[in-house]
């Protein structure tokens, strides 16, 4: 297996009409904004504590530690969000602060390189003592991720210097040397492990994050060991009766063949598993890849690429278990699906991969953040009535609107970091082949042989289906351009330098000879409204019908479309009319069509079932696309909607 | 106002098809097996340890305390139980067992009258302060229930003087001169205590009742105070961020509209409420119990009769948030209600109430319990997929089998003393008039100025709509009939010895004037299936159809149905057959119609999500009584069946 490369952050611009307002937000509002929070200067948000747990570590300011066990990944996360950002936009300011941050960092550290607040604060004796729930590793894979980030943005050692002696101690203490059989109880160190081992060479870090997976699930279980020792002391009192299922250690990594459990680290682990199975021409392990990531998409993934069905421990279930309602779908389980998806697309070259990345970040990507950047959405649930999330009931951990910050602030830093990513994810290329996965109106630059290849798109979609590629290609390499054909794609139409071509598809991607100095290709396709179906075993979805254009999901609310959207029935044989507002949620394209919805006429305010004739009305219906639901007023919302039967 | 009196229950005897298998089963089955669990010795089954905690208390035995707080009230309510039936079947040696239980209850009362294992056994010092979570009260409540049921089924008096001695002790804690406030986090000592007033005269319990209703929700709270205390400590996890709505103390009582917090503990108070206005006769308060049921009633309770919709607190949420799926409705929650309506129809003669409580009694009592009478079922769900209620995810609470036991185990002992006190609903009466509630083959026997009447009800109902009714009124009392016209009866014809009447209708029940020695009287109505839709505002049921026969609500199995339950339309228009078969679930009336199911075919294993037809096929469909559910095999049930549209 080869794998495809990612194209440099710095290498890649974007000006696209879909997700410039989102990416400008990274930098003029959510990383500011987020810095204050760190800071914790927003009025009425959670209390961050941030960079305070940092100043009391370093022993700058004196106090206690405040926040959850895994507080630091916040400033992690903030971190990498920034160098994600330098290396798109150098900002002398920006870059500034982050120093001054990551002296802080190394401050904290302490001298044999360990770096966790929570820890070296409260309770320096507990260290890796309880890594069932102590989130140390996770913490520190979050570290790793900031300092290869930051190091590829800006090419300063010292933040990598500094994670490395941190990730040189891990290595140490879990090694098998030193008999200490662990592993994180949330997946994301592996992650980080094999980044630094990208940029630095050093294969142990690499080895050890293969070591940490192989020991996943062993029998005797390493959690359920650690809970009968003495001194263990729970940390969070929802993990009484621990399953070993929602940390993906109920058996070994290689025998799994259905995701279970907690959802992001679930498919955090699946990205290390995936880089591991690469770097080590593992075909087992990425089968193992590859049978889980089919598990997800064919069984237990929402229509807008979100996981994670259950409220309580925000986990997978059963196949085909999708309420609308009440699902959990957290946003970083949709960011780490992508993260998933990505790399299987690289290692394997098959579309499908690509297909769920583009639906989990041009839905629940984006309906995690408001258009403001200001509040955030943990869980995205896919239908909403505001009234029955009451506090301390079934339905509470469903916000109807978005949040300024949360105690576990997991999804803002992780949606800042995607955003100022999102150019690695719309090519990748080899030594011979550009691939274009997402069609985002963009300019790249690529190496073919030594060959510097610029290549632009220019689209208007998803609003549109026309994609302009302009190719400046000096030295006239010859490479193969493969290019995405979504699902969504009934027909389409290529034009290489005004000539219609009709290449070979393989897994997903037409496969374009490119040679020549400027050569210019138009790729067309009828992007229409559609209506999708779900499997008929979905329980929540059968006899409904949900809304696409292209990758986005569309979505009724209350605001367009009155209150009660349960009771309105589609007619699916009434032509669906698109059309562009341009004054709506910032321009957008929403969706008309004739409805009916059940009346309650002739129902009084003392009747609750009785004997009567379905009273029904007709409705026009306006969709407007799901990621920018709740970006109006409070109200409900709904994806799946009733159709004729 | 006047209230209506209950027959006792020694004058009532019962031998009717529809609940004889169940009655039958609290003396042959349900109070031995109960026996059996409160002294351990039943494999396989949650431990109860109720009898040995009040041996250790008794210093009979060495050990420690086993269970919840309120552990004691299993004892407490399997004496009730026990007391009931003997109300209508004399048993010497149940009564002997009962008598052995009653002396250790004795044994274990401290000489101030204080009765409770837990507080005794483990922390003496700690009475009466965790009035929020302690249930000592409530406790104390059930244990005055059960000590009133066994004087008026034995005429023995140990129990109610021991009982006397610990409500005396209450009363003068928690009277006003000794400044405590205080009154039960979850309320059931009222109803104890109007029901000891009842029996022993003294307005002193009456009084303290009326005292814990009034201090209720008055500021400060008393419940936050408490927790404010240096020496408090949590006993529940759950309860952390305690709101004060969840016990119903969050305003005084009498500004309470509408039904809110723990559905049990609700339920239980209105139940008192209802007792102190009428015994003070205070209509003020009377209204809010009134504003108090129709919240419910209108747009709170299942079509089952169930109540309490939130998973998480056993609660109540917004007004017509009645999710099938995931809802508690927990058994004794209906119970609760049966037992507050029951006291609203005694005071306002309103057939509305009955209404409810024959629906609650009907469908929700009886699905509570096998047909074995040997498991349980707490949560009653009106929808379920075995495969989905997964250990730690949101689904957990619903079991989709019933269980032998439970740690907590309020159900079980509740549903027996329920049924063994179903003659209690039957008839009400005053000194002119009689008052036939429920259609069960029954005969009964009351005064009327001093008159012996004997009336007698003979019938096939709920499978039939034909209830003979003979009278024997040897001193040829006049006295006025008053018979139910429940809402589900469209047209009925009463034949008073062979002539059609055509009395007046106040309230719902027709007014039928006897006299003459022996009267009889036909009532007839046609009971056919017929099929209800809830009011559209109920989100979870619009475009939804439930089918009734009489109170009976019937469901859709998996063993009659097939698989994929949520995938069947029913066609209104088609008709609605009923037959009577022998041979299944001991005898029950079935309804059968054609309805069309949405097939998988065409959808691949790995398709979840696409744009396709839909595919349907017409199949038979079967309904059975609701309360029968899961007595065949696990698998699938649905009361709420979608509609062509």
């Amino acid at each position: 297996m080869e794998k495809l490369t990612l194209v440099q952050l710095n290498r890649t611009k974007i000006r696209d009409s879909y997700w410039d307002r989102y990416i400008d937000l990274v930098k003029s509002t959510i990383i500011p904004y987020q810095w204050n929070i760190l800071n914790d200067k927003i009025p009425g948000a959670q209390t961050s504590h941030g960079l305070m747990n940092f100043k009391i570590a370093a022993k700058r300011e004196t106090g206690e530690f405040y926040g959850v066990v895994f507080q630091d990944t916040d400033v992690a996360k903030w971190l990498e969000a920034v160098a994600l950002s330098l290396a798109s936009h150098t900002d002398k300011d920006l870059e500034n602060t982050a120093d001054e941050v990551i002296d802080l960092i190394e401050a904290a550290q302490q001298p044999d390189g360990y770096i966790n607040t929570y820890f070296t604060i409260k309770e320096p004796e507990k260290r890796w003592s309880n890594l069932e729930e102590g989130h140390e590793l996770y913490t520190a894979g979050h570290l790793m991720e900031a300092a290869v980030a930051y190091y590829n943005a800006t090419g300063k050692r010292k933040f990598l210097d500094c994670i490395c002696k941190f990730a040189d101690l891990i290595c140490t203490v879990f090694s098998n040397e030193n008999n200490k059989d662990g592993y994180p109880g949330h997946q994301e160190v592996e992650i980080g492990l094999v980044k630094l081992y990208e940029v630095t060479g050093n294969r142990t870090y690499l080895a050890q994050a293969k070591e940490f997976l192989e020991r996943r699930g062993r029998e005797p279980n390493y959690f359920l060991e650690e809970e009968k020792r003495p001194d263990y002391k729970r940390i969070f009192p929802e993990f009484e009766n621990y399953l070993p299922l929602y940390s993906q250690s109920h058996k070994p990594v290689r025998e799994q063949d259905t995701a279970e459990g907690h959802a992001v680290r679930a498919v955090y682990m699946y990205c290390a598993m995936a880089d591991v199975a690469y770097e080590y021409q593992d075909k087992e392990l990425l089968q193992v890849c590859e049978n889980l990531w089919n598990d997800i998409s064919y069984k237990k993934m929402y229509i807008t690429g979100s996981i994670g069905s259950s409220g309580l421990l925000e986990r997978f279930t059963t196949g085909y278990d999708l309420p609308n309602n009440r699902n959990y779908s957290e946003t970083c389980a949709s960011i780490g699906l992508a993260l998933f998806g990505r790399r299987m697309a690289q290692i394997t070259r098959d579309a499908k991969y690509m297909e769920v990345v583009e639906r989990a970040l041009y839905n629940t990507l984006l309906s995690g953040v408001a258009m403001d950047g200001q509040s955030f959405f943990y869980v995205n649930p896919l239908e909403v009535w505001p009234d029955n999330c009451m506090p301390r009931t079934s339905m509470e951990h469903v916000k109807p609107v978005r949040q300024k910050w949360f105690g576990v602030a997991c999804c803002p830093p992780n949606i800042a970091r995607t955003l100022a990513s999102i150019g690695e994810y719309i090519y990748f290329y080899d030594k011979s082949s550009i691939w274009i996965n997402l069609f985002i109106s963009s300019e790249t630059v690529v190496e073919i042989e030594g060959h510097p290849v610029h290549l632009s798109q220019k689209t208007a979609f998803p609003n549109d289906g026309k994609i302009e590629i302009t190719i400046e290609n000096e030295d006239e390499a010859e490479f193969e351009l493969a290019i995405r054909i979504p699902e969504y794609v009934k027909e389409y139409g290529l034009i290489l330098d005004g000539k219609a071509i009709y290449p070979e598809v393989q897994k997903g991607y037409a496969k374009v000879m490119i040679s020549g100095k400027n050569p210019s290709l138009v790729y067309k396709f009828a992007l229409v409204p559609r209506i999708l179906r779900a499997n008929p075993l979905v329980k929540e979805d059968v006899g409904k019908v949900a809304i696409m254009k292209g990758p986005v999901v569309y979505c009724l609310e209350e605001v367009d479309n009155g209150k009660n959207l349960p009771a309105i029935f589609l007619d699916p044989e009434q032509e669906l009319q698109e059309s562009y507002e341009e004054n709506l949620l910032g321009g957008t394209t929403v969706i008309r069509t004739a409805g009916k919805k059940v009346m309650t006429d002739g129902w009084h305010s003392n009747e609750l079932y009785k004997e009567s004739d379905l009273t029904m009305e007709s409705i026009p219906l306006m969709f407007v696309p799901y990621p920018y639901w709740g970006n109006r007023q409070t109200g409900e919302m709904l994806v799946w909607v009733k159709e004729f039967i």
